[in-house]
């Protein structure tokens, strides 16, 4: 999923209500904004249809305005995220830009100092992992 | 473990090799520096021995430095972390720092647009789970 040929900062924000949004989050608003479906995301992103509604419901908690609409009553069901939606993934977003905008230098110098045999072996994992 | 009073940037980092760094890897460089023993930090840090052990593993094998030095047949064990983990750690708030300063704009955004009635859902589940 994630381009393995560079070093990359990931961004995780905690929020002083107890909410929490990551990479997951937006990725699901993203999606959802592109198959107007819960269905339909949870199948594009490999989740379970229970984690991505679960994580819909949280997102739609955590701020005062819905970020994801879901219309049940629809022919087919379907979903939409709001303007609100919109514009919190355009915050993280800009957020990951910036801290990886900032990180560059940083990034450099441990990609220097990496020892490149680990890489076989946790490919080996991962490959592993996937195929299961 | 964290402020929960104002919303924060959490940073990861994924490396070309496949290797990660995130603030518990960093917290352990920090508390290994402090009490000079993988089991103290281990302690301090309410992780398992053998978890705590998998990781300052997994922190050396990233790189061709050493980052933790551990000394088996020193009397009491006791570990050390390297000037090459001191500059590890202090690359990793280099850029926590860096991000959560530009991402001030959007978090005080998004903390602008909470839910309140979600904090004390989730802080009763968080309480469940710490106290378990």
């Amino acid at each position: 999923m994630a381009d393995k040929k560079r070093a990359r900062v990931h961004v995780r924000l905690s929020l002083p209500n107890g909410g929490n949004l990551d990479e997951a989050d937006i990725a699901l608003i993203e999606t959802v904004h592109k198959c107007r479906s819960i269905l339909g995301a949870s199948k594009i992103l490999g989740l379970s249809y229970r984690k991505t509604w679960l994580m819909a419901d949280a997102l739609n908690r955590t701020f005062e305005t819905k970020v994801l609409e879901t219309f049940p009553g629809r022919r087919g069901g379907g979903a939409e995220i709001t303007p609100f939606g919109e514009r919190l993934a355009a915050l993280f977003r800009s957020i990951e830009r910036r801290s990886s905008a900032s990180a560059a230098a940083a990034l450099g110098e441990l990609t220097a100092s990496l020892d490149w045999s680990f890489a076989a072996e946790e490919a080996g994992q991962e490959r592993k992992a996937k195929s299961d």
